[in-house]
């Protein structure tokens, strides 16, 4: 008898399912406003596109190096210098197919079926799944909006004194919260996981999308720490699939050698392109000011709508919006919120289990427009 | 104590780590015949090229649908039935990022943690790095050069007898002999996994690249095969890791799920170009026709050069060669063969860990005149 596997049959995106059902909707003549994916409205910048047409013209489109092509390695550890005062060896820096293969590396790389790994929750729901799918321990440590979300090196001992803990793993700015932690915050957790001999991994992912206060790059507390970045958010290249990590020497072979056979190499037109994607600081940051009206525009008007309940958003282009007011089932929510005003949102039990029932993430990444028309639609629809 | 994981400690990919040195040594201005790497040396079709470069003029290269594009999905569906007679309905087919996203997203979806899975030996390396990294167990079962390196029911039987096997992977043509399996012999291995209730898995990369006689799809013999494919070889696009596979309705939402968390989509770009790939069969068979004649000049040349111990390729672009008449240490071969010669050619313990260290494998995806200038440099060095 052909039977799946229970590892197999994990729990979907659900914003992968609201954006499938949009597309649907779409296909058959609806208009819908997305605000269910983290995706930049923003084509990447012309400086990008113009390189990988160059590359289109030049020829083949090959295999590369499974750790990435050497001047895009060096090009990431540049960067480092010059925005965070950091000098990373290249050899330390892995090229991967998006963030979401510098999770599946780092965590095949340093953990064993049965280990235990922190997630704080409310977090992105794709650590979990692969986590589980993995054969690993997931261990989801509530947060408080009262803390700015934000995991405490607290409760990180007790966990690990009731059950040994093998990894940490933080965003900062987070998704769904757009929540910083700050720098001493950031500091005291990686020095209680190198204390207790525990891996650190750092989602930067959101990095350079910061509006009120600054990310640290965790690298400054440690040459420890797994640092996983990606060229999706703000460098607006989400399709591309294209990322990178920053590994400690003790697992880049490891890195590569599994790169090489589960990936062969990230997709090499994706790679030549994102050489080009630093020198677009200029474009990127006028991307980055619209997030930040739309930003405002939201903090004034979604409590005009009865969607008032959220933490300031730190960085990141999420709203993570608490609505117990309204109802108890987001799931519910967000399928209406879809069907009826055409607004596409994320429900909570995405990014937490047992407490997203009373929320919903909604994404400002797209155009100023669109944030508009979802405000009169919700409003509208809520009325 | 920060310590990486022993399932991280997978074994190199060879083919890779020859790549890698290769294009250290060019870099420092050495000129190198690439024979290492199973990757054509044209760049892919002018009209993928070009459809490319539109997508690129049109704006936002976003995340899909986790199975993909639909309009991909409906076209690879119709290829089934123009190339193969099949009617496959495109809700079964999942775009992937290249054949390796396949495998995973196969094994995963199919297998627990300690199912034993067989690989017929000599086999693509990559299918025990996976297996062994989910933490799944590898059965290798050898094959002979007398029965076309092939795996046969009895052999399926007898492991299934000792201790039962959960799924059974099979590539026709073979990486990396270029064997083709008999559609009667095909049949039989897929009939017995069947009766047995087990999963027969079909790597078919190397579909389109046949010479003396044809491969079946194993979608003839039964709807619960997985099969998996890619747009890397035929089609010449490797560098842009775009594959699919067609599922079973059983796996397909565990795939989708899977995808969603571990791939989020393939890349974009890369589906656009891929729906333009079935239209230049013309230009691929051109290219095709370079593999035959690169084949006839091995076929014709290598034995001159005392490498003549190998089966006439059925398909794929490899020559799978017994040097026990040079050497006992492939791997110290090879890596002469690299410095002395400054010919890239792969070590059989890529392929066959017990029997390899008397085999080579030659790649002859490249140009005609690069495989001339191979026999040249090997003829000279060898003498």
């Amino acid at each position: 008898m052909l039977t799946t596997s229970n590892r197999g049959a994990i729990q979907p995106f659900l914003a992968m399912d609201v954006m499938s059902a949009a597309n649907r909707l779409e296909a058959a003549g609806q208009d819908v406003v997305h605000m269910e994916v983290g995706q930049p409205g923003a084509p990447a910048p012309q400086i990008v596109r113009d390189a990988a047409a160059r590359a289109l013209q030049d020829g083949r489109i090959g295999y590369t190096d499974a750790l990435g092509i050497r001047s895009l390695r060096e090009r990431i550890a540049a960067y480092y210098s010059s925005h965070h005062g950091l000098e990373v060896n290249p050899d330390r820096i892995a090229v991967t197919t998006g963030s979401s293969a510098g999770f599946n590396l780092a965590f095949l790389a340093l953990f064993e079926v049965g280990d235990r790994v922190i997630l704080p929750t409310p977090g992105y729901p794709a650590y979990r799944n692969i986590l589980g799918a993995l054969g690993l321990g997931v261990v989801e440590v509530e947060t408080k909006e009262e803390d700015r979300w934000c995991l405490t090196p607290e409760a990180i001992r007790a966990e690990h004194a009731r059950n040994p803990i093998k990894g940490v793993l933080i965003a900062s700015p987070a998704n769904p919260s757009g929540t910083i932690m700050e720098a001493d915050a950031l500091k005291a957790v990686i020095e209680t996981c190198e204390e207790l001999g525990i891996w650190f991994i750092s989602d930067e992912i959101y990095h350079g999308l910061e509006y009120d206060m600054k990310a640290e790059c965790a690298l400054h507390y440690s040459p420890n720490v797994v640092i996983i970045n990606s060229f999706s958010k703000y460098y607006c290249m989400t399709g591309w699939r294209i990322g990178w990590m920053v590994l400690p020497d003790a697992a880049l072979r490891s890195v590569e050698c599994l790169g090489q056979s589960l990936y062969i190499s990230a997709p090499m037109l994706s790679q030549v392109a994102a050489i080009a994607a630093f020198d677009a600081t200029d474009e990127l940051d006028i991307i980055k000011a619209g997030y930040a009206r739309n930003r405002d525009l939201l903090m004034a008007e979604l409590p005009k709508i009865g969607l008032g309940n959220f933490m300031p958003m730190d960085g990141a282009f999420y709203v993570y919006c608490d609505i117990g007011n309204l109802t108890n089932d987001s799931m519910d929510f967000a399928k209406r919120s879809l069907e009826e005003a055409k607004v596409a949102i994320t429900p909570g039990a995405d990014f937490d289990v047992d407490r997203g029932h009373r929320y919903v993430r909604l994404s400002f990444a797209g155009t100023y427009c669109a944030m508009e028309e979802a405000v009169r639609r919700l409003g509208g629809w809520l009325a």
